[in-house]
This record gives structure tokens, C-alpha cells and sequence, in this order.
């Protein structure tokens, strides 16, 4: 990564050393970020949400998103514990604990990815967590990436774009409603379906990342498929995703509209990148679907720039994995998550 | 149709020689269907869904579903006066509206089709309404459609198929969240991401709606797109669906595993046919969207079968259609609704 500031250097080593359930000391930058401050002064507006994102990633020397993706099982019991079983219930333990990740991280990731059927899941109360968790995410100044996987038609496309990117029209009123800074995007159904949530990237300054190349086992099904032309679909969908976003290319040379594209497929990811040049990449499926560091660097570029890389299990529960739970009591769930995020964040960068 | 039963058939001409701004006599049939009757004697449980949505389209003979999409602009003044022009105020007129119309429908059309795009972009009183508005078509006896177009990997999948279709566990406790009849779902992602749905409609008897063809301007930018083996995209998709139902067949030979195909093209409308006989079709894009009912016919089968017709616009705004401005006043925007939904029977029995 350019300008590298290994403020973190040493601090893995030193946290391998505590002994079991002492707390490590974990060595903090100043809360207030650069992007914060710009924001402070008004000059967030002024640029491209991209490269607010890529920012964020340089201040923090971290290309990391952490999911936010909150089952039940995954919680803390001295979370769930203080909450009755029920989905208001469930609803409250996950704001509690997302703030508690957040405020443990916000200095040293740049943002977010609440996956919003982990809140659908518990109806309107989940939903109203989902709320409350890009809200405060933003307050502390991370970015948020909503991962919805939205796509319809164009006019109901513009309903879900209302909802996350622009704002809802009541008469002569206008109401922002989730408000986040992007969202994820299904093109199964072409480029009449993304105008709408593109319009608004325009109008409001956010951004959306695509689905190209997905991590899951079964994507190569559609996503593979040789076409007549000799291009796969991926191939196929990746250059739609450049050329719907040449019009909104910031600084850095990246476009907010962006892709996903997995790390649990080098090979597409190297691929994709030399198709798409300005476009950036949200990479799901580092650790636990199997994306190594080293595969992932495919899909950046020689500044070291190129793609956020998603860990959702990995952070939220870190408490629990081998690394880090004779590190850290349960009670301090969210110091083991910024001890993985700094394990995490030297990885990838020692990768690149 | 198989065994037709005009009990409407002289409606339409009746109600056009009406005077105008009074309100027509619609005859009725009994409140209670058949398939309700069934569901009194607990027979329900034992029928594969797509056999209970064929039976209510038979007993109604009327093949239509009623898309719930409550934009702000289509509310009749006279539900939108009544309430504050906030997110709550616009929940609430939503719900009065739909109410309205599925009071004045369920006994003729036997399913509805809420767009949740539609409600999600009033924030969370707009979820509020999504949810009163499934649970009272529900209790009406009318079968629900989500038309959410979702898709992600398989935990994720798992995640948004306990919202809709299954349940969310909380420890040892088990809670439905919105329990609606059908869902439709974004095949781009592969089969691992079709299958926890495709689960949770074998446990608890529920459908889905995968999107095939559909029926938006730019659809064939990825889904008519020329393979190696001469197939189209659609037509793999096709396939994979018909394949992914096989189980699921019911005892008129349709899966509850279904397919969406728009009525916007009808060569492919006729081709998928072909291609999935075993294959149910929700088919969006008539009225409005300019599919024709003629159009339409080339989806079905020998017994008239095979297909449910949505219409959206052209049933919640009948009141403001050149049709029947005239024929209702405002506040008799069901009553207009239903000599819509009575006009769009027929005429699609006429093409079959």
C-alpha cells in the first residue's frame, strides 16, 4: 500500500505474548480521523464518496470492511443474557453488541457491512437495529456498505434506491430513510435496473458495488458461463460495471460504482481487475469461506489500491476463535475484535 | 381453463352502462372459497402450495394476481387527506388503501403480490405496513407473493428464507417472522443460494418464484445472451429451475419451485414453456408494461394453466384509468378496483 504507516507494526506480537484472560493493552490512534475532520470542516460533500472510501482506507493503512452480521448464536452470552428471548429482545442484544464492535474499531477500520438479512430475520425490531446500526456507525465516521443485493425493475428500483441512497418523496416533503453510503446491487436484470440506483449516486454522492464474480461454491453456475463471444458472464457484467461508472470516477481514478467480486477465485479476481481498471472491488470470502491474503492482492493495483476486503464471522467473533478466546474473557468480545482486525489489517498488508 | 365457471360473465357490459359517478351493483360470490373451506377441515397443511394457488385460481377462475405497490402519488387524496404527511402518516394511509382494496378483491382474485420495495422505502413504518398488510390478505384468505427478488449465499440465503418463508430461531424459541405463502428469488448467485429457500419450502410447505426472464427493457442484456451450447441465459436458468422443482411437484403437475417470466416477450414466454413444463410462471409485464393477454396465452398449457398474471398500476389505480375515472368517484377507488379486476379476468379468459 503507498505511504505506508505500520502504526500497528508491533502490536501483534505483543498481544501472542499476554497470558491467558488478561485484557491486552491495544495501543490507540486519535479518534478523530482525517475524513472526520474533513468532514468537520465540509469538505466530505465536495468529494467523490470513492474517494472519501479510499481515504479512509490510506488514514487507516487498512483495506478492511467489517460485516456486521449478527445471528444469535454468534452473540456474546453476557449479551443475550441481559435481554428476554424474544425479537425486540434479540434486536437490543445486537445493538448492543454491534456498538461495541464499532466503538472497539471505528479508529482503525474504515467501514462497515451490515448484511440486512441478518435484521430482517428478526422483523420489524431487527430492522429497527439494522437502523440504529448505520446510524451510529456513521456518527463515529465509518463508512457504511449496506449489503441488500437489490435489483428490480426500474421503478422499483428507485423505490429501494430511495430507501438506502436518495430519499422518499411524501407530497412536497422529502425523507431520508436508511441513508448509508453504498449499497449492493444484483444485475441479473440489466441496465435499466441500476440507472435508477446510479441516479442517485449522482444526485446524493454515494456509491454502489455490483455483483460480478460472487464467492459463494455454486457462482461459477451463471457466473462462468462461457458466452458465444468467448467473454463469460462475469466478464460480460464486469464491463458493464466500467462503463456504468465512467461518469463518476473520482482522484484516485476509481469509479463509485464499483464491484463485487470474490477472493475465493484469483483467478476471475485477476481477470476482472485488468477488465474493469477504475473499478474498485468489495472482495467477500477472506478466512472463513477459504480467500487467502495472497489471493486477494490480485485485485489490487501497484499503489496498493484497488478493493476493500470483507470479514464478517472472523471480526464479529473473534472472541470465539482459536487465535484469540484464551486471550480475551468473553466480556471483552470487542477487544479480541480489534486484536483480529489488527491481525487482519497487517496480513493483508504484508500481502501487498 | 379447464372446467370454466363464467359466474362473471356479463359483468363487464353491465358495468359499462352504468351513469356516470354512481357506483355499480358487483355481484359477489360467497366470501368463503372452497380452498378456505379446506383450510377450516385442516386439509391444508397436506396440499403442496402450488396445488392451493391452482385450486383458488380455478375457483375464482381468474388467473390474476393483485400487485400491492403503494407509491405516495397513487393514494387517493381522500386516504392520504386523513393522515399526517410523515413516514407514519404515509404507513397508515398505505394500510387503509390496501385493506380497502383487498376487501373489495379476495373473493375474485386469489393471491397478492406486495413489491417490498414499496414499503421499505417508507423506512420502518413502511416495513410495519408490509407486514399488516401479508398478515390481512392472509386472514382473507388470499395467498401472498413477496416480490423481494432476493438472493445471496447460502448462510445469507438461509437468513432472508427464515424472514419470509421459515422461522428465526432465538435459542430454543422458534418465531415466524412475516410467514408469506411465496418469495421470489435472484438466481445470479447459483444453486447454494437457491437451496435454503428450496429447504424451507419442503418444511414448511411454502413457493418460490425464480426470476427467469424478466419482463424491464434491458432484461436481455444478460438473460437472452448466447452461450457456447446455443442455449440462452434464460434458458439455463430455465432448465436449473425446472430441475431444482423436480421434488415439489404437486397433483396437478406443477412444482412449488416457479419461475418468473415477463409477459413483455412472448417468444420467450412460449419457449420457456417448452423448456420447463413442469415449471408454474408469475407473469408481470401485462397492462401498463404493454404485454398483451394474447401474449400472455403462449405461457399456459392445454388446461389453461400454468401461469398467474400480475397487474400492479392498472388494479390500485383503476379509479384514475381512462376506463373508470368516470364510472367510480374517489372514494370508491375499490369498487373501481374490482371492476378492473373483473375486466382483466375476462379478458384473459377470452385469450386462453
Amino acid at each position: 500500500m503507498k505511504n505506508k504507516v505500520r502504526l500497528f507494526g508491533t502490536e501483534l506480537k505483543s498481544l501472542k505474548n499476554e497470558t491467558k484472560k488478561t485484557v491486552p493493552r491495544v495501543p490507540r490512534v486519535s479518534r478523530v480521523s482525517q475524513s472526520q475532520k474533513n468532514a468537520k470542516k465540509g469538505n466530505w460533500k465536495m468529494k467523490n464518496i470513492i474517494d472519501i472510501l479510499i481515504d479512509k482506507i490510506k488514514e487507516t493503512n487498512n483495506p478492511t470492511v467489517m460485516g456486521l452480521d449478527p445471528r444469535f448464536e454468534m452473540l456474546p452470552k453476557c449479551v443475550t443474557d441481559k435481554y428476554p428471548k424474544t425479537l425486540e429482545g434479540v434486536a437490543d442484544a445486537i445493538i448492543e453488541y454491534n456498538k461495541a464492535l464499532i466503538d472497539e474499531t471505528f479508529d482503525i477500520i474504515p467501514a462497515v457491512k451490515p448484511q440486512i438479512a441478518f435484521y430482517e430475520m428478526f422483523g420489524l425490531p431487527g430492522m429497527k437495529a439494522f437502523e440504529e446500526t448505520c446510524k451510529y456507525a456513521k456518527e463515529k465516521g465509518m463508512l457504511v456498505i449496506v449489503d441488500a443485493k437489490r435489483g428490480d425493475i426500474g421503478s422499483t428500483a428507485a423505490g429501494y434506491s430511495n430507501a438506502f441512497l436518495g430519499k422518499t418523496k411524501i407530497g412536497d416533503v422529502e425523507e431520508s430513510i436508511f441513508d448509508v453510503d453504498f449499497l449492493t446491487v444484483n444485475p441479473y436484470m440489466g441496465s435499466d435496473c441500476v440507472k435508477p440506483f446510479i441516479e442517485d449516486c449522482k444526485k446524493y454522492n454515494k456509491g454502489l458495488f455490483i455483483l460480478v464474480k460472487t464467492s459463494n461454491p455454486s457462482s461459477g453456475e451463471l457466473q462462468d458461463i462461457k458466452l458465444e463471444n468467448g467473454d463469460e458472464v462475469y466478464t460480460t457484467v464486469a464491463k458493464l460495471v466500467e462503463k456504468w461508472g465512467e461518469d463518476l470516477r473520482g482522484e484516485y481514478g476509481y469509479s463509485s460504482i464499483a464491484a463485487v467480486v470474490g477472493a475465493t477465485y484469483p483467478e476471475q479476481l485477476q481477470s476482472i481487475r485488468k477488465t474493469a481498471p477504475h473499478t474498485y472491488f468489495l472482495i467477500p470470502g477472506y478466512g472463513a469461506q477459504g480467500g487467502k491474503a495472497s489471493d486477494i492482492a490480485l485485485g489490487f493495483d501497484g499503489n496498493g489500491l484497488g478493493g476493500i476486503v470483507n470479514a464478517s464471522r472472523s471480526l464479529m467473533c473473534a472472541y470465539k476463535s482459536d487465535l484469540w478466546k484464551d486471550k480475551f474473557a468473553e466480556v471483552d468480545y470487542a477487544k479480541a475484535t480489534r486484536a483480529e482486525a489488527i491481525r487482519m489489517r497487517d496480513e493483508l498488508n504484508s500481502a501487498f
